[in-house]
């Protein structure tokens, strides 16, 4: 809990069942710091809080159900209308409200019963109201996603975020909607590469289905007042953690995952020869469900490696899975098939792809390709 | 069938049961024009095969269940083994051998098993047994693949193309294993380029998976003796019309499909942005799914389309599916939901994406992602 930073949530009817709207209201205004889609289709709330350029936040308005993208500027209008009705109903300035969306794409938001839902919305505004936000904003997740920190500087200080996934998670941008709050009076100017590397190194390190949204939104509101310049350093920590500690959460909850796997990929030339065979990898059908059905079978993986578009040598290439060495200078080392079954069999799996040929690595987390993500994924509208 | 090409099949025991080892001799010499993967780590047949540099090739043995690919040299010495013992048993020279493999990634061929299948092998050669050839190089394909085409010049033609699939299918390049026999004449030099034309039109211009193979192979054989310049237009029709009824069975027969999709991108500014498009949406997860799922989901697309790298104007872009305008100008077309899910319930779809930004195009063949693509894939060794 944050104090003076209140969220609540409500059934708005957006979806046929369920919440779907959620709001975070705070007593002063607040920074924010956002990255959005590098998706060439972006939603509208992203154009609409773009167009804004506000310095001083006090509400952001959050549905699911619907990703309010490819509606053009009739759903910018919407934006407009909805944010008209939020100034009204908490005497705050129609600027100060931003907006983000998520579900379905080329739908217009049923403005009007946004509008109907908010005096019931604002009725349930707490601090406390934060795991009712969390699920307010949720799709096909199957967990609400909260992460926090704590720190000490000239007092104590909180991070809180909250995230949503789980299809639609590509690496470049990964996609999600991401909100993280703190009283920790951030210095935003200065502030912005940190906030650029941490996303870096958290969010642009999953994937689930390769898919760039055209939603996909992360943002950091902070107290205004104030200043601690020294204990800077732990907030950046604590954002880095947050961050980091949303980004597994979400690639838990893939579409249908029954993994998570980490693959590091190290020994290389350059590290964004590392990168693209980190991201081939994690991308490939044919690896994810390898993973699915537990079998170590490591020539996907080194084809999807040559397939990376970077130069490799296959006769250099170390395959290890969860310690075991499966291929060694490019060829198979023996390995009992069944016992590797068996420790596959795990939520968690760790793949390293040694290139031998230079000290640079990366490193990305993915999860595997079930019958559950088609089954989500062929029916996620009817 | 062709005069002087005989075609046999047999099981070897590569794979625990069924045909794997599959043999082309012909009475007299060939030219061969081939095109390998892209994949930067290649089988050990294409190593071998680029290492022989023959100009007269009076054999190929092709076997299924093993790639043959990350064996290293002791791969490649494989092959030159049993190139030994196919040259005794024909009586013709060891560097007349071809090879090609496909299957699993990493284990190496079993050498004593192929060589023993061999006197079998060569027992059934007959001009008339390509179906068996044909059967004996499939692995998860469902049916036997095969084109003829005859045309007419000082005589009658013929090409006859053999082809398997049916995962790891890529678009660059098209992965699969091509045998294409023909009795014209060809001027292998002054041809090359249009070998790669008809490679280009239809082989690339499928994909299964999005997964690029180590062990793509395209060949074209043809008589060495005669002339025929007059038929050589007719002789490129046939070829790019085989290699299109191939790849075409291929994109069929892609593991666990139950639809064809046609995906056209017009209206580009250029060539390059319409076929990065093209095949973004033609490998993106959430299309797949929703084609399987009969769900005109077009803001799948629309985001697809975003996702490609290239420049893109949302609200220029239409989306038509199987002749319905389902979005105008970037936004949503009102249309019947239930009809259009009945209209996409078929085995071909056609989805055009006009960009109404220039003059150029692309198209492309891909399949659904299925419950099956996943069964056959988490399974595909045990």
């Amino acid at each position: 809990m944050i104090k003076g930073i209140k969220f609540s949530g409500v059934a708005s009817g957006i979806k046929a069942e369920g919440l779907d709207l959620g709001i975070v209201v705070s007593d002063d205004d607040l920074n924010c710091l956002a990255v959005y889609t590098r998706n060439a289709v972006k939603a509208g709330h992203i154009l609409y809080n773009r167009a804004l350029k506000t310095k001083a936040v006090r509400a952001i308005l959050v549905n699911s159900g619907c990703a309010n993208a490819c509606t053009g500027k009739k759903g910018i209008e919407d934006l407009g209308k909805i944010a008209q009705a939020v100034s009204g109903a908490l005497n705050i300035e129609k600027k100060s409200i931003l907006f983000a969306s998520t579900g379905v794409i080329g739908k217009r938001l049923p403005t009007q019963k946004i509008i109907s839902s908010i005096p019931g919305l604002l009725k349930s505004l707490d601090e406390n109201n934060i795991d009712l936000f969390a699920r307010a904003i949720m799709t096909t997740d199957t967990f609400p996603k909260i992460a926090r920190f704590n720190f000490n500087g000239k007092k104590e200080y909180k991070i809180i975020g909250i995230a949503k996934g789980s299809g639609m998670i590509n690496p470049l941008f990964a996609t999600m909607l991401v909100f993280i709050f703190t009283d920790f009076p951030v210095p935003a100017q200065r502030f912005a590469r940190d906030f650029k590397y941490a996303v870096k190194g958290s969010f642009e390190r999953i994937t689930v289905d390769g898919e760039c949204s055209t939603n996909d939104t992360v943002m950091l509101f902070s107290k205004k007042s104030g200043e601690d310049e020294e204990a800077i350093g732990l907030f950046i920590e604590g954002i880095n953690k947050v961050m980091k500690d949303l980004s597994l959460m979400l690639v838990k909850d893939g579409e249908g995952a029954t993994r998570v796997i980490h693959i590091t990929v190290k020994g290389a030339k350059k590290k964004d020869y590392a990168e693209r065979i980190a991201r081939r990898i994690a991308i490939s059908p044919l690896s994810k469900t390898a993973f699915f059905g537990c079998d170590p079978n490591w020539g996907r993986f080194m084809a999807a490696a040559g397939d990376a578009g970077v130069p490799l040598n296959p006769e250099k290439v170390d395959i290890i899975l969860q310690g075991e060495v499966l291929a060694k200078a490019g060829l198979e080392v023996p390995f009992d098939e069944m016992r590797l079954k068996e420790i596959m069999n795990r939520k968690e799996i760790e793949l390293v792809i040694d290139l031998h040929d230079g000290r640079s690595s990366f490193d990305i987390y993915t999860t595997d390709l079930t019958y559950d993500y088609i089954k989500i994924n062929a029916s996620y509208r009817s």
